[in-house]
């Protein structure tokens, strides 16, 4: 415990690595029940260290977010990647690249797309057409049968593109609040996908649905006729993954230490360096407190306590954050200690953080990447 | 120009130099006038190339936000650095250490703090008390005589601080709308720091103002009493100064380029390369866009036109953008183009693209850093 003191200076991300194995273990378990292929997002993380993680219990596949990030973990060995966003025709040299070292998908929703890559591709690559089941981001509606099928006809018609199925990111899950409205958009999102497979199976026999979503992989049990789930946000949870239902406090595995510079109990205040360029502006909604940008726990010696103080993370500038708490909270703090903040969104903050991580085994200490 | 258009894939941030520097010029010129020291805030550019701009017009004191800038511009020989920032006593060691190289100014408010730090320094540091002028994040109340006069004299007493005068950070002239409303957050703070220096001058005759938010410093020309100025955003600008009032939205000299990866005529929505990893999720409100998070403008071989398109960023997610059009600016886009967006807020923009940016020159052409 010494150990970690000693490296504390500085806002620090800090990750539970018991508490994240439990989480891989359980959604591998889930997805084995379920006859389907874990392919794990990575954009959560960006970490080898913790893509070990996942291979240790056998994942062999993964997904990630941008060719860059595909590049990374091809650079660590991974060898089957989904780049689970409208591909960017501009990136073709880095995807001819990437074809050639791993077994490569892409994402898309445009015949435009297809005609752009066809004549610069040299070695063939998977593609998934996305689909819109109401996050209305990216993909096709479901029943835009007038798209769908002649961009399937066109992949099929060149040798340069392996049709593999339909992809969703059902991201409206994420304005649930419950249990029982995460299940209202598995169903509806079930409905959709496997009405898309039962229009194509006949034609391509070989299509696999996939869907990623961490509430719904989260908390729906049946995934019957679905081919493989991406969730990235579970090896972590957040403080928005909390409300929405898709955890407990408890299972949330990073946090972010930062230290007090300044205290105002007139104002019921403490600051903290802790802002934006850590967090993000990423902010969720309650009614008593309006837009914050996390819940505040006490920590020691690098372990946080899950326990409700009463205290948040209010407002972030550049690099301050403001944290309001109740007079009881501010009387056990001084200047120079290290609070807790469990972020509103973990991707985000992991990925400022990076380079000020540390990653803590059962004792609290912090393992060495 | 066709230089520049090999290079862009991904999304990158696009920095005219020469409009910079015009703002430069403009800033140093206007210090000059008024007898003030120049001290920009290098927390907007983080980069020792734009730094560099700065000292070929002979400035040569500088402000940055954490410890880690200052080291970051104390290895480009930067010498005269204040951390205009609360200071975390927990980074002690980097303080000693950059305290025997440059002449470092640190930024406190709290009587612990000096006694954390006296006994652990071995060279004297200059200090700032920070005063809180009405944005309500740190300092002290400019009316609070009885923590304020204690604070200096704790720092009297000893060899290792030396007492510079008093700093503040007016950043509720953020909240202005107008010239009128910036002009009124500048009289008001004026008032608080010249009281203040009425009160102490007497008892410590070298004692400085130094002012900083660049709304005021861009606006306001009567800074009588005043030591120095400390603006930082000016020198790129962004959507949230222009709907304040500092500048025109010729004057932003920084954009993020992003590729369109998908099209949706339908929603009036274009998707882009481009979400919260580029443009953090700092936002912007007005009453017919709700929150959004840039303007977008058309790009052509890297030169952006201001002209209005009606077109905006309206939601980031990780990766993606979704830009809401009217229908005249999607028919002239296809995918695969590259579209600009003016942030709202450069400083948390440019932290995030640092590995992603070029620097054109007058030709449009990228300068390699």
């Amino acid at each position: 415990m010494k150990l970690l003191k000693m490296h504390l200076a500085k806002p620090t991300f800090l990750i539970d690595k018991g508490k994240s194995i439990v989480k891989i273990e359980k959604m591998l378990k889930k997805s084995q029940r379920q006859g389907l292929i874990f392919r794990p997002h990575f954009k959560t993380h960006q970490s080898k260290e913790v893509g070990g993680w996942f291979r240790e219990v056998g994942v062999q596949a993964i997904t990630v977010s941008s060719f860059e990030m595909a590049e990374f973990f091809a650079s660590d060995g991974w060898s089957d990647i989904t780049v689970a966003f409208s591909v960017n025709p501009n990136e073709v040299e880095t995807i001819k690249c990437l074809s050639g070292k791993v077994n490569l998908n892409v994402v898309l929703e445009d015949i435009s797309v297809v005609d752009q890559l066809d004549s610069k591709l040299d070695s063939p690559i998977g593609v998934y057409i996305e689909i819109n089941t109401g996050y209305h981001r990216a993909g096709l509606n479901p029943r835009d049968i007038d798209l769908i099928t002649p961009l399937i006809q066109r992949l099929d018609k060149s040798h340069n593109f392996d049709f593999r199925g339909f992809l969703t990111f059902a991201g409206h899950s994420y304005h649930a609040r419950s249990e029982k409205e995460i299940l209202r958009v598995h169903s509806e999102y079930m409905e959709d996908m496997l009405g898309l497979k039962k229009e194509y199976i006949s034609s391509n026999p070989m299509l696999e649905l996939s869907i990623g979503d961490t509430p719904t992989c989260s908390i729906a049990e049946d995934f019957n006729g679905i081919g493989e789930m991406r969730p990235g946000n579970f090896i972590f949870y957040d403080l928005m993954q909390v409300i929405i239902g898709s955890c407990t406090r408890d299972q949330v595995s990073a946090i972010v230490a930062c230290p007090v510079v300044a205290i105002h109990k007139d104002r019921g205040e403490i600051i903290i360096f802790g802002g934006a360029v850590h967090f993000s502006k990423e902010a969720i909604n309650t009614k008593e407190r309006g837009d914050y940008h996390g819940d505040v726990v006490m920590l020691q010696d690098g372990a946080w306590s899950c326990e409700e103080t009463g205290a948040y993370l209010s407002w972030v500038t550049q690099e301050h954050g403001i944290v309001k708490a109740p007079e009881s909270f501010i009387n056990r703090i001084k200047i120079g200690d290290f609070i807790g903040v469990i972020p509103v969104h973990s991707c985000l903050t992991a990925n400022l953080m990076k380079k000020s991580t540390l990653i803590l085994n059962s004792e609290n200490e912090a393992i060495e990447e």
